[in-house]
């Protein structure tokens, strides 16, 4: 522990009282390590606010001490940028006292959430209302509101709704000099100046601590239909979506997923078939949703897909029959990585091209790397209507123990090269984190870093937010 | 002229040819004031580039001799942010001549279109492919993308489709050094760092030149349903936009009108008729669109409004018949500043509270005017399903004509400290430019000024991108 720590450890305890400060190792070290156990850090204690104004005392004091902080919400980041650097040089800021939902307005349509609200259950809160807050990923039960905004997080449902820059209308935040921005307003038009709200929004707290978040809200879904289609490729997968969006409004989840991926769930996943009874070398599965209880959404799309089939963009389709064979079909998307994992070892890449890009990209892109890392199986599966996928690698039977530290910085620039030449990006929902970071510093233009750490440097001059992350 | 300027002007036109340097007077004389005529500049020549290569090079000439410059699009701005100052100071860089389209695919649902594109350009290209661009304002024939962008501009669709801040796709700009951010990928999705785009939205031209811009395209409209409503109130009117929101997702414009303000249009404005035959406190005017064939958009809204006139959300409502008698409901509300003029002197206030608190702002805020200065006549319309109305003050007829000169800033004052109590934004979609730079200074809070100004000066440390504007 530096002096600097010591110091502000002791002061924010006798400041805000024992509870805001943890010093039992026990208790941190659930915490320094990501959740997928690739980076292990350290912290001397966790600093825990109960208010806005607690952090900004915090962010005062760090500030005075130089004592950087590493805001954390659920913890379930995929790039490290929760993660504190290894040398415990940094103290970890956890918002999960921060958990009150200050306001739920139908009248307004949003949601006010403090910044450790997990996502499950903003989403209860909606539905108790009678509202919804659309956005949803695998990590619900335990990501908080605060984080997915930090990381400008995406999911399934972005292609009606978008990603958490399009669903925030305004974002509370300790800025690194202990002031407080409050963009809370849930004003829809504000033309007054730089939007500090989206340059916050997917910073992952380099610029400042997000306290508070106020979120668009939608209304709740009064039916929805759920299919899986078997198609011939990623870009007959494309066609069908275009064919829908031309005929509805009303798909809001696309998931590709390829016959590979299906296979491991079924082999790994207890539980889990086949929704057809063919073999396809792609799937679909589409969820489709409508807030007035009038139109018969499963009926319009089994038309839709009757007339799909007719007009050759897909080879085979089924509608769950009811809620828990949707579930049973979302199960299987849900559950790719986790069967994965469970074969073997497995380098994800989340990336994303122009839409109309991906098709061509996914086969093309899997040659190439099967080509150059001779053993491995590439593909691609997830938000095909967004343009992103995540693009994995897994390491075949063959592969040596250490394969993953051996050839995955290799095949990673490999893939992220790929790419870069299409026009991509390297993070396409995930962000940069500490993960990420030397790839980016290797492939972004010179006037985007040089923009990134002009801004950085002059709203946090003392380097005090996140160090290490996201600005190469 | 300055030394700088008789470089930075000598320099781009032995550089870039004679065809990038206007110096004739006449030439510059229409670009140099504010179409309202309200402030008055001056510049020595208008430096008009033609792709962003020689923008590049101008900015780069700019910073080496010190000069600043001015951008501008199509000088329809409402607050005077193209404006050059008075003093001469600072060059006037038209963005006219990149008027080039440089891509519409549909496919990506994308449009790209240089700066100097005029809105009623995209407008038709999108609509030649069988695609939209939503995003239209009284000025779409003269206005341009990159002045919409760098205002990020709102107009009457924003309900469903958003300002510019959720239409534009990507930027390209040549930022203060010179350097070219291309953000034209069209990614959905991209997490690579602070959004520079978003930060490039709204900025008024303060932090760069935007050069190019990605926009999202939606489906054409198929059809479209142009209604005029009788309602009670405000308060009425937005019990009837909550009424037709939670049935139909149809609707895309939603305008609130005075009374007094519709009878100013019929007095003054030349063919118009009153769409209904009794009065009403308040009207509103109700556009939705549809972009499948199938659905019958008249007998839906008909049939809305027939169930909020059984359920008194309305006192009468008429459904245009056809596109003229449309086009006379829009060309109503499109005239409301014309007629006031045409009246006498008018005071404009374009303001924002969140949307359910509207109603009683507009009701509570004119009783307030009108009850501290005598005499005058106050009243909101416009967008109010934003949140957003234009709070006019008239002069009255007994004014005297220094009316607006003597009174004005006074009553600004007031009007912007009732909208600052409640919540609310003195620019909600016009900006803030160099008519609103004080009121700004006066009201915004320490933490934003203080983080505007470090991020201009962090990417503009020479200041000169559009100085005197947006950043108090």
């Amino acid at each position: 522990m530096t002096q600097g720590e010591a110091r502000l450890i002791e002061q924010a305890s006798r400041n805000l009282g024992p509870k805001v400060v943890i010093t039992d190792p026990k208790e941190i070290e659930p915490w320094v390590s990501d959740w997928r156990g690739r980076v292990h850090g350290a912290s001397p204690a966790i600093l825990a606010p109960g208010s806005t104004r607690e952090v900004a005392e915090i962010v005062v004091l760090a500030a005075e001490h130089r004592v950087p902080l590493v805001p954390q919400g659920g913890n379930t980041g995929m790039a490290a940028g929760a993660t504190p650097p290894s040398d415990g040089s940094a103290v970890l800021l956890s918002m999960r006292r921060m958990n009150r939902i200050r306001s739920v307005s139908i009248e307004n349509r949003l949601a006010i959430a403090e910044a450790g609200v997990i996502l499950a259950t903003l989403h209860d809160a909606a539905h108790d209302v009678g509202m919804r807050f659309p956005l949803t990923l695998g990590a619900r039960g335990s990501c908080t509101i605060g984080g997915l905004t930090s990381t400008n997080a995406g999911g399934t449902q972005v292609l009606k709704f978008g990603t958490m820059r399009t669903l925030v209308a305004g974002v509370e935040a300790v800025l690194p000099d202990g002031s407080i921005h409050d963009g809370l307003s849930g004003l829809k038009k504000d033309n007054r100046g730089y939007s500090l709200d989206q340059l916050l929004i997917g910073a992952e707290g380099t610029l400042g601590v997000v306290t508070a978040v106020a979120l668009r809200l939608v209304s709740a879904i009064a039916s929805r239909a759920v299919a899986w289609a078997g198609v011939g490729s990623p870009a007959k997968a494309l066609d069908l979506l275009r064919f829908l969006e031309t005929r509805t409004s009303h798909v809001e989840g696309f998931e590709l997923v390829p016959q590979d991926s299906l296979d491991l769930v079924l082999k790994h996943v207890p539980g889990t078939r086949p929704p057809l009874s063919g073999t396809h070398a792609w799937h679909v599965l589409i969820e489709a949703t409508v807030s007035d209880a009038g139109t018969d959404i499963s009926a319009e799309l089994e038309r839709l897909l009757a007339s799909a089939l007719d007009a050759g963009n897909i080879q085979d389709a089924t509608i769950a029959a009811n809620e828990a064979q949707a579930e049973a079909f979302w199960k299987i998307r849900d559950s790719i990585s986790e069967a994965e994992r469970a074969e073997g070892q497995t380098l994800a890449h989340d990336i994303s091209v122009a839409v109309a890009q991906m098709p061509r990209f996914i086969t093309e892109a899997s040659a190439e790397v099967e080509r150059a890392f001779p053993g491995v199986i590439a593909s691609g599966f997830g938000h095909l209507g967004d343009g992103n996928i995540h693009f994995h690698v897994r390491a075949g039977s063959h592969a040596a123990p250490d394969w993953y530290e051996a050839e995955g910085a290799a095949i990673t620039r490999f893939v992220d090269d790929l790419v870069t030449v299409a026009g991509g990006s390297i993070s396409a929902e995930h962000g940069i984190g500490q993960l990420k970071l030397s790839e980016f510093a290797r492939l972004a233009s010179p006037a985007r870093i040089h923009a990134l750490r002009a801004i950085k440097h002059a709203l946090d001059p003392l380097g005090i937010m996140n160090p290490g992350k996201l600005v190469p």
